[in-house]
């Protein structure tokens, strides 16, 4: 496989778990940080889980630049103003998956923030330039199992994009990661669920005392002919 | 098991699907229509599927007051026009079963149409006379399924309501119905979520070209100590 994936925040734990999904996959991954002292850190880490290394430290610009997928894993609340700070780097035609999603705690209690254009992925997809597109994915998977490379993820994970092309490229790609089904959410205000979902199930999670809740849809193979 | 079930409005698809289910698993089902007639044309039609005849046909208000559980099957534009006309025939103490979800169709695309209060479930609650708790459950399975009785529905419910009692004792009910899972979905708020995830069930069906498409929580269990 010849997969760059470069991760914008990716010292944080659902950062470090896809470093390591993709890591484990094949791909290349620089994982990008405000700060390479942090960025290094955390790739050192990940890199200790694996064979051999696959993870470059960077800073989140140049995680940006040299990669052909970039994952967006900052929280919600600073994924506009670094999205902003690194418009000029994103070259024409590359993809941003966005993994984010807006939750507020109270007591525990986790609430879906909903931002004015819907969700969060809307609301980002309106600060890119233009000729780059948003995939929304990974909005729903536990970051606890995403860190244990002995975990089975055997769940599923919605892909979601107004630009077919770029969904189907992410689909593609999202297919060498074991134990994750990408399953095609169709345009991008699906993420108006999709982004609740991570609430329910952290809501689910909290309930049923675990920290490995995760979703699975069942019956979309088609059925055979009998 | 000596679990009473009421339908109202349980000539349509879902309606007819649930009486099926519940009458597999041994629950008595009285199933109401406005028209004794279109009961009796739908209650013939499921007793035909079973063992020995579980199904009663009624008049809604009638399925109302017999029935420890009753089910509102009615499509939701109906749903609020229905209850109120029924506001008399609830017992204080008893438990209602929403399983509407509000959707708009437009060339064969569904849209969410979000009601004031934030969810289809929410909205009903208020129509209800006090003393009388609304469960949400039933959102999300596929009428298909449930309707055929050879078919293994192998999936889950989710179950929300503000009355932790009633969400219990429907979360028990369930229990009975093979290959169906209650998931204890907390509070009724929840449903501005799971009605959502109806919607994007109806977008996978359609994308995938299924009828079968369903959801399925996986890692609820508690980790083994070991």
């Amino acid at each position: 496989m010849n997969l760059s994936i470069g991760l914008i925040g990716g010292t944080g734990d659902e950062g470090r778990g896809l470093a390591l999904r993709w890591a484990m996959a094949g791909a290349r991954v620089t994982l990008g940080s405000r700060t390479l002292e942090r960025a290094a850190e955390a790739s050192e880490e990940i890199n200790k889980l694996l064979d051999e290394p696959r993870v470059t430290p960077a800073l989140n610009r140049d995680a940006v630049r040299g990669s052909s997928l970039v994952l967006l894993t900052v929280p919600f609340d600073h994924a506009a103003a670094t999205l902003e700070s690194l418009r000029e780097d994103f070259e024409p035609g590359s993809v941003l998956i966005d993994i984010t999603v807006p939750v507020s705690f109270d007591k525990g209690r986790a609430s879906y923030v909903e931002p004015p254009e819907g969700s969060a992925s809307e609301h980002l997809q309106k600060l890119l330039p233009s000729g780059v597109s948003l995939v929304a994915a990974f909005k729903t998977e536990p970051a606890h199992l995403m860190l244990d490379p002995e975990a089975r993820l055997d769940c599923d994970t919605f892909v979601s994009s107004d630009s077919k092309e770029a969904r189907d490229r992410v689909i593609e790609a999202i297919r060498s990661i074991e134990g994750l089904r990408p399953v095609d959410a169709g345009p991008l205000h699906n993420c108006r669920t999709i982004e609740r979902m991570t609430v329910l199930m952290i809501g689910l999670n909290r309930r049923y005392k675990v920290r490995t809740g995760r979703f699975r849809v069942l019956g979309l193979e088609q059925p055979q002919a009998g």
